[in-house]
């Protein structure tokens, strides 16, 4: 391949744009990458993913290889042909499964043993398994299969998941090399709150030839100062040149904290999640549309919002529907979710380029009321 | 006014085509009337029911009245600006929550005093305070406060329900004159499945200056072949230049059925409540996406179909949405079936024009593998 799979479009210090280019397209970064665990971003049709400027979203191995199955899906065409969606499409390995269904797996070097959490048949992922389920899938960037520990946990362990993840690593990507499939397959580094060994980590996965970083097995029950505290000390070990990915972070103070550390994709369940609950955001903070001195508000979510939702209802409307459990709130709130999101990392990779990021990061903070965290 | 409120535009024996004039807008009957008992058709945006040709819904006086209450309805501007629908909106009485909510509720001549679902609250039901409910709704079609009557009903009460939906009747009309509100008012045959009383009721009733005539008490545990008597006996006694409307009434077949006696609106919570359970219209008969036979179905439900939903996706991957209880399945479905009521209805009203509907029927109904039926 002559592709570049990524370049470093302009930066302000540590904070940068860049492009990933993968076969269904580009990602300009930062970028957020909504969740879609079973193949959809919940309740979003991907006709309003394109509307709302989603770039590209992360598809889940584990949950996908049980239902319906990723050789269903890859008769089916793949995920994009099956999904409607033809952006790109990132997917986790199943390491986060180790962590989040701790009671129904076993580990060792061969790979994971999990019991289904549907209806409890054995499922083997190896690193190479898990490659081929994500090429099934027709992924367009690739997290090999890795071993995310709980918080706390004791040193030891931690290091010894932290080996076996940069094993697997090695497996994964001499595994794909052989394949030429034209995905990216990104490093994941492990080695829980200790920072040293997530030093070892990276030194270790710098030797081999991913195509981006990702940081795993953080927002895992740490203290938000640890969380911080590891990105800052993994970054600056990374290659400049390629991608950085936080597993799992995404909310938005710590979307912008972590662009100023140099981290270029995010995920998170947060925005579509808090959608569900009658969670919104604004410019000033995250609102609870339940709270009743909505009641009688004719106004939208947010004045400034170009979304449908905000275009066409006001927070009474819509507080009435979710009183009355109506599915359409959950729809409508998660539409303008995922809108601010992607508003946000528009504003944040134009103020990058700008050179004005942390100048602005300060005023966006300093007008966050309630703040944006559960 | 000088608006004629209903004009017959064409004929097919009994089968006619017609226009509505209501001052949101005309209607063109046949019609279906989606239902949105709480101010949304369920799951859907009123975007997407413009899309699918959606010309009414009816919404309904008791639940509005709860929740989010018709007053501060009216406050938000009324429920055309509140839902975002600018077209016709007939709302129902609360008539049918005598039959639905049975053990909370108290009837007298005065009205019918309720006892809220929601919370205990007692809510006093008059004719008067209806229209005014409905005046606050800003309805288009307005539906007088009736006693729809259960199935089986003895004679003795089913006559007396009668007579006093009838005497409301008269009040509720006397009352809406005074109130020179632009809206149409119908007025509602009860009488259970003794075709005397309906009888009775119509003579009484057509002495009144009502815009449209709609027959109550249908579908509400009687045999369809009941249904279909007092539909047949009732309707060559309504006058022809005003519109017809069988309440309740929304089954395919019994749409195709209905439409040869000269019946011109319906509304039915069907097509919504199927979607939502995986049931789905196509016009060889209705099937259930759950069935393992669509696992790996790459085709949309309806080859001929142009909702949105076939347009772009697979029955295996629908099934799959389903499966997972996955929430934008109910959306996605809803889309189609309603996409699917809308063009049935199209059908009608181009065959009736041709004065083709019955011969049209016949072949339609021959291609009915399963039936529609549940």
């Amino acid at each position: 391949m002559n592709i570049i799979p990524f370049r470093i479009k302009s930066k302000d210090k540590c904070a940068r744009t860049g492009i990933i280019t993968t076969k269904s397209g580009v990602v300009k970064t930062p970028a957020f990458m909504p969740v879609a665990t079973l193949g959809d971003v919940k309740t979003l049709p991907f006709w309003d993913m394109k509307k709302l400027g989603v770039q590209i979203f992360i598809s889940n191995t584990y949950h996908l290889n049980i239902r319906p199955g990723d050789e269903l899906i890859k008769k089916m065409g793949g995920l994009h042909h099956f999904s409607g969606w033809d952006g790109p499409i990132a997917t986790d390995s199943g390491g986060f499964q180790v962590y989040s269904l701790s009671t129904r797996r076993k580990i060792s070097d061969d790979g994971i043993l999990f019991s289904s959490h549907v209806d409890g048949a054995p499922l083997r992922f190896t690193p190479e398994k898990v490659i081929d389920i994500e090429i099934n899938l027709g992924s367009d960037i690739l997290m090999p299969l890795d071993e995310c520990v709980g918080y706390p946990i004791g040193r030891g362990y931690a290091e010894e998941a932290m080996e076996r993840t940069n094993r697997w690593a090695k497996r994964s990507l001499e595994y794909f090399k052989t394949l030429n499939y034209p995905g990216l397959l990104f490093g994941i580094v492990q080695g829980s709150t200790y920072t040293d060994l997530r030093g070892i980590a990276v030194s270790e996965l710098r030797e081999l030839d991913f195509d981006g970083f990702a940081l795993g097995g953080l927002v895992v029950g740490e203290d938000p100062s640890q969380t911080r505290e590891v990105i800052e000390s993994v970054v600056p070990l990374l290659p400049e040149e390629k991608p950085r990915y936080t597993m799992g972070l995404g909310k938005i103070e710590d979307i912008l904290w972590a662009v100023g550390e140099g981290v270029d994709l995010f995920d998170c369940v947060i925005p579509t999640r808090n959608a569900r609950t009658a969670g919104l955001y604004t410019w000033e903070g995250k609102i609870n549309l339940k709270n009743s001195k909505y009641k009688e508000d004719p106004n939208p979510i947010s004045e400034d919002c170009k979304c449908p939702t905000c275009l066409h209802y006001s927070k009474a409307y819509l507080r009435h529907l979710f009183n009355t459990d109506e599915l359409l709130a959950k729809y409508l709130a998660t539409l303008h979710n995922i809108s601010f999101y992607m508003e946000l990392m528009k504003e944040i990779r134009k103020n990058v380029e700008k050179g004005n990021f942390f100048k602005w990061r300060k005023q966006i903070l300093s007008k966050f009321k309630g703040g944006f965290d559960d």
